[in-house]
């Protein structure tokens, strides 16, 4: 039995509440595969299209009818983790279910630590929402305090930082549920960003990497295994060159140095390698998938993917 | 040490971001008072307002831009799940860690099962979301198989069923969160409506009463006390009347002969007393409460609130 942090891509969920209903029955195969091999089974997954679909939905609703209020990032947020794990507990129940599994499956809410002197906050680069006329930018940017970017001639939006996890604040609740031998999904789109204040944490707008708040999941529960889910069967060096090359089996000290020369893409696999890297430093005894979901329970005996090891 | 199920007015938690964040702070107050006393507290919450809201801004948004995928009526709850427990769990763990608590507090996404027969699905009477003129609501029932009733001539609006809890999907986890000594928020506004169709649950659009939610979840956890929080500080016979009298402490049997003669208000205090029947009755170990929030921590130690016992 091992313990596997697995991390499901938001953008393999679809972008409607109908594409998502049928997708989450795709997603959640190789996940009650991995349960019927007797692992225990931990759930991260993104929210880009669904966070983006509930503050666009308010941002539009409250244009239209100014009595309809603006709804802050940290709470659409926190709608995208109730939206996106009731389909995914509803269609992983029926799948256990149907195989005859004993597993139960639950959704928290799950808020992650940010510090709030993250150098991302002072360069904020993640664009939410939708597009903006400059005037309605600036108007934002004045009555809201919205950061606004113009997005390669297509207008303006606004961005958020991206800062680093440091902390999980429910993580007593997800470990005692994991060794109660059930199934959790948790922080769901990285997890709402919260720094500390006092006593207290408070929401902030930001988006925290899917695949950084799964590696700190797999570092806090001490995993074994990592497993992130993606598009493409492996990670690949000189990606789109003639001498490009599949990773079948990788150290984290010839993965750095593949990261170094720049093999990797921002905002697609380099995130994935970094996550995959900072998880095996801080639990050695761990390892790192980068796989596809459809070849996830394979990837796991080390059939495919790219394994990653200290 | 009590197993007290607490269930907190969703009106209680305001109709914006705002509002919520500020009342969360007051309604979390008699909570930490239960715990700080030594019990078990799981929280259930209604959602009118919230999901009134979240229904809303993506009617209004799928309208105004047709683009904008419409929200079934189950995501909306799920999606106010997610916004209030943000809320409450913030809220809740920054009391208790300033009371010097241990505890940890969790929001559970809850699917709620109701029987596909229950009568109340032939007779929809729940009205959800906007007004809309009678030409509108022709097209909504024709094109989305909405049931639409008009309403006191102020126009029409969609209306659901309002079916009775029969089991709650995830209960198996909300007790091993409870065992563990954490403090649970769940079947946030009655649970997210689901029937049961083969080995899988299937969302309804339905609208489960919070109370009935909430003495279901207490039968299920065999509580000790089913505490029903309201606006006011215990229930009254001869309501308004010039005759009117506080029930401090009334039996089952006694409580139902007043049922039966008309005293309770439909959609206010009866399905208070309903909920704290059914309790009891299907718990005669048990007592239920109903009392005000001011007041919840004096009436867990019987000096305010309506105590209902077999």
């Amino acid at each position: 039995m091992k313990r596997i942090v697995v991390a499901l891509g938001g953008n393999a969920l679809g972008n409607t509440p109908e594409e998502q209903q049928l997708r989450v029955h795709k997603a959640v195969q190789p996940i009650a595969d991995l349960l019927a091999q007797g692992n225990q089974v931990i759930i991260a997954h993104g929210n880009g299209p669904q966070v983006g679909m509930i503050n666009l939905a308010f941002e539009t609703a409250s244009l239209a009818d100014s009595k309809q209020p603006g709804m802050p990032f940290p709470e659409c947020g926190a709608m995208s983790q109730g939206y996106i794990g009731y389909h995914l507990q509803n269609a992983l129940q029926a799948e256990l279910r149907k195989q005859g599994l004993p597993q139960k499956v639950a959704t928290l809410i799950t808020q992650v630590e940010v510090d709030r002197d993250d150098p991302a906050f002072q360069n904020p680069t993640k664009p939410i929402g939708t597009f903006y006329s400059q005037e309605q930018a600036d108007i934002l940017a004045n009555t809201k305090n919205y950061i606004m970017k113009e997005d390669a001639n297509r207008g303006y939006r606004r961005v958020v930082a991206s800062p680093k996890p440091t902390g999980i604040v429910e993580i007593d609740v997800i470990r005692s549920l994991v060794d109660a031998n059930h199934v959790v999904i948790c922080v769901g789109g990285g997890g709402i960003p919260v720094i500390q204040v006092g006593q207290h944490h408070e929401g902030v707008p930001a988006v925290i990497d899917k695949d950084f708040a799964s590696a700190k999941l797999a570092e806090l529960l001490q995993a074994d295994m990592l497993v992130i889910l993606t598009a493409v069967n492996k990670v690949k060096i000189n990606f789109n060159r003639p001498n490009q090359q599949d990773l079948d089996d990788v150290s984290i000290k010839e993965l750095k140095t593949y990261l170094d020369k720049g093999h990797f893409l921002k905002g697609s696999m380099l995130p994935k390698v970094e996550a995959a890297i900072a998880f095996v430093e801080n639990n050695p005894q761990g390892v790192a998938i980068i796989a596809s979901l459809e070849e996830a329970a394979l990837a796991v005996k080390g059939k495919s993917g790219t394994l990653v090891h200290a």
